[in-house]
């Protein structure tokens, strides 16, 4: 901007008084689309499992509390984030080993990518998980981990940490104890919400979900089902979201989880979104095509266990070479409920 | 009330105006407490059905459009009711007939008590029934019933007629088929609402819930895990109710539908609510003492099939002499949509 | 019906168990469009003020606890209702008069006709009433009613009473004193709810509007502004319906009230909707041209003060030969609820 | 932190591959609690006025788009933010000018300061403004500014620029006109949606309260009315939010507003809240204690038109000289939504 030298001095002189002039940076503030500074990105699991396993000769989970590599984006360099306000990363439990009880005003999810028979506590009911599954730990409930089978799991944490830090809100509290007591018994959760039923006179005290496991079994088989309708939605395929049972909405009020499966050969139609999206892939392969407002156009090459981000409305394109399942999260329910949230959807 | 005979002229002479005095009636328009017209009472299964497959010689599922029997409440005779605003019935259907296809503004609920193999069709997906199963037909939804198995089905019926009736809301329609046509592969409802998924960007056009068929399966296993807590409520036990996925509400906007399990020897305390509501023992036997504001005592002695009523406003205590599990449907979704709803419970 | 000899002796039988049959019925019952028993029907206040006045002389407001004269639908004779699910009455309090303390579990709407300078207290607030106001007693709050102007006050109550029958929830209580004790100034709700403002932390107790009187200076000075823009509806003018400013929705739960402005010369195109409607004219003169489902056109005539009304699903036309403005009140919010509202609109 | 050399090595590795260890920057990304950068601070309006006015010979509003001088937060350098989540500024219009029509995603707020008689135009209606009213153009709503007085008019700008930005969710777009045409008269969406009634029909849109103007006129009044029941909240005095009409929630989806009414020599109890907040004093003086989580107390004088800013998680404690209104705002309405917002209350 060519600013007089009259200007700039006023400039300087307002700024002691804790003054600036819009007018020199509206543009910057106020842009005529979302230009993200994240950037398409993709890790994949071949390259990152080592990484992720010789993290678990570097530091124990105890000392780490969690032991867990961030997925930073590469636009975002020293911010742990994937995209502009989430986080992701890659957490290891060996057999064993326990992730020590806290509670945060954070909200995390946990997608299983690797192992069988680790567990994640939660309000005082334990889940063991398994490979698809879809996990829980909603803001301020106590929750710990521990891994009482004899291999590494592995799994996708998503948490909203830039969302409570740029809201100057974040809260967390360790427990006395590293295992938090159980009161309820495995499958208790689904038993009470997740079945079509709720317990009369409940009374909801937290806007997240009170089933805390989605398990991939029942997921899967649920696609399987509806896929015989054939209603290919042309930008997203066979398009699910995870629900809280209460209400309907997403699981957690802060991202927003979904599930999709592309059948093989199917080619996506263009698609882009304000929600900046992570996707893990659970079967298949494929690929997507991205297409930012820079205008470069990268291709993302995917299979089993590979995690990918699209940031904020940078069209995109999906094709599956085998029938394929991606698990998303986003920031869409905040987007929604702010009404900021948009989509467009392009020509196939 | 002892009126003067000046009186009776007024209100003779305004009469003809279209006028009445509100301080002749007002005392039993507007009572202290609810005095139900509706008694309690209890169809014995045993008893009724003879004349449920007897009626089945009377007159074809065809000539009936719907071949049921009305359990009239005795309180309220030859208005068709159980309670003051509901309607219920035992419907036959022998084996290669049809119940042919309508929809109506009534909601309707069927609560398989005999046979299995029989099936609801609505809008466009076949359910097939068994035991316990507790299946919807909403509002304005086409919907017809066959029995393709070798042995008659009798179901409990629940309407919310009188309420219709009351607002002079009812229409009517009969298909151009018998059947309508499956347009969606059986369990496909459940599969698209009831797994903890719904369909992104999926909009709800009615207030009911889309999943139509709540199977006893899935439900009797869940109060199985949930009775591992023993948290009994002191006048209901186990209790939970039937919920639409999109919004953690009652399966109908008019007529509230729950569950519950009395382990054996449970002794509740005294309850009672302005909704009057009709049970269905699916399993085990017991008692239930209720005590209306007439002042009179009754004991309903039950077990498997068999269907009782309790007016709005009656004290009840159940007890199960073996683990008892109750089916109950009451017009309670309306009563709280309306700020009218109020439950006492007495001292065990 | 034309039933065999058989068939009635199958019913006999079964009667005695609590048995009756669907079929001969089901048509009464689930009819193809609403069939209302009640009838249009007006009241026009120069026939009808001399018996209001004369019950002044007949029982005084303390005996009668309300002075009120029922405007009792032709239709539905001895039921004190003016459509089939609500109450209308003329209310009469002379100067000096109190009509003692009580709450119940029916709402009621008062709507001025006639008279200055009485009031309504509620809820320990009390509003001084004029022409055009409207006053509402949500369910279970006490209220009273006093006069202490110079002149006979006379409003039209409007009350759910029926519904409330119908639901047998009548909950109803007398207050110790005639007069409850005042502990907010007046205009204090409208200060605290009817601004655009609301109390930081307030906690919302009752479905019902927290705002008590909608002054009709204020409601007839909108109008007068919304008028500038020409929207016309084809079938209502102008119409508005008085709100809860907690949600937007009716002021009350079982009772919709609206106001609607029709100009000069105005003709509606003909309208009929389910819920039956009482109309209060409050200025201008106009007819209304009601065709039942049985047939038979009828022309209402109004003027000021002159109420009438129009049952469900009736075709029902305006006609304004001055500007006129309508105040009505019907049970649209329930049936809205309960998802059976329906409406339909002719060509003008 | 101590980290081993292998551990650095192991860093450097990983970044290559879009990773990095989480442990070493746990505790910075979920703190124990709130750790805002943003600093408590005050503008007064003599130290200010000069600088808008100065600006107003720098540029013309139609050179500048809006010619604002934006409130930064001394802890936030060169951000453009007041706290960490908003935008605010001084905007001047002189007389004859006109801020030309636009609309973007972000939502805004107007609250005046000085001068009357210039005008908001939104979405075709026009709104004349005066000191204390407060005004707000919702996200992607034409607006332009006008001051068709003699003298120059200064108003508070506060906008959700920093969660639009965060969001990645920008989109802006110029009118082809400088005006917008005027579609509805003045008043209208007042009479529309501000008296109590609402459109029978009305479809609901947007987010934001259909109201765009709450005058300080009503806002005074209702305060006057109110404190005769001196109601006082230690920490607020009385304390009253703006509102939607439509559902009584905030007025914008982003940004919270209130008034709050502190009596002369009325001294708070000490209060703390995870929203930072924005106060301008309207009438009357008095001091704000901040005392944060940095241990510092800072003391905030304030007269008529000055401006201060509380940092989220800081204790504030107010003490009013003379009788004082205060309105606020902050993000409160988003960490609401989000299940984040948490407050805290000290002892007096």
């Amino acid at each position: 901007m060519d600013t007089q030298p009259d200007r700039q001095e006023f400039y300087s002189r307002i700024a002691g008084a804790g003054l600036a002039p819009l007018w020199e940076v509206m543009k910057n503030l106020i842009t005529k689309e979302p230009k993200s500074a994240a950037v398409p990105y993709i890790w994949r699991y071949e390259t990152v499992r080592p990484f992720v396993l010789e993290a678990g000769g570097i530091i124990t989970a105890k000392e780490a509390e969690r032991r867990v590599l961030i997925l930073e984006n590469p636009g975002l360099p020293g911010q742990s984030r994937i995209t502009n306000t989430l986080y992701a990363g890659l957490q290891l439990i060996l057999p064993g080993e326990v992730a020590p009880a806290h509670r945060h005003s954070q909200s995390a999810l946990r997608f299983v990518v690797e192992g069988s028979g680790a567990y994640t506590a939660v309000d005082g009911e334990k889940t063991v998980m398994r490979p698809g599954d879809f996990v829980i730990t909603p803001s301020w409930t106590w929750h710990d981990h521990g891994n009482e089978s004899a291999e590494p799991m592995v799994w996708l944490d998503g948490l909203d940490i830039p969302i409570v830090g740029f809201l100057d809100a974040s809260f967390a509290e360790g427990h006395s104890d590293d295992m938090q007591m159980l009161s309820r018994p495995a499958g208790d959760s689904h038993a009470r919400f997740g079945e079509g039923l709720l317990p009369v006179g409940f009374e909801r005290r937290s806007p997240a979900s009170p089933v805390f496991n989605y398990p991939y079994e029942r997921t899967r088989a649920a696609l399987e089902t509806l896929r015989r309708t054939q209603e290919w939605d042309p930008c997203n395929g066979l398009h699910m979201r995870y629900v809280n049972p209460l209400d309907g909405g997403w699981a957690m009020p802060t991202i927003g989880t979904s599930i999709q499966l592309l059948p093989k050969g199917f080619s996506t139609a263009p698609y882009r979104a304000t929600d900046g999206t992570v996707f893990c892939c659970t079967e298949g392969r494929g690929k997507t095509h991205v297409f930012g407002p820079g205008g470069k156009l990268e291709t993302l090459e995917w299979g089993p266990r590979d995690i990918f981000v699209v940031p904020s409305w940078n069209w995109r394109r999906h094709e599956a070479s085998e029938d394929a399942v991606l698990f998303a999260f986003s920031d869409r329910p905040v987007q929604e409920k702010l009404g900021l949230w948009r989509e467009a959807r392009g020509n196939a």
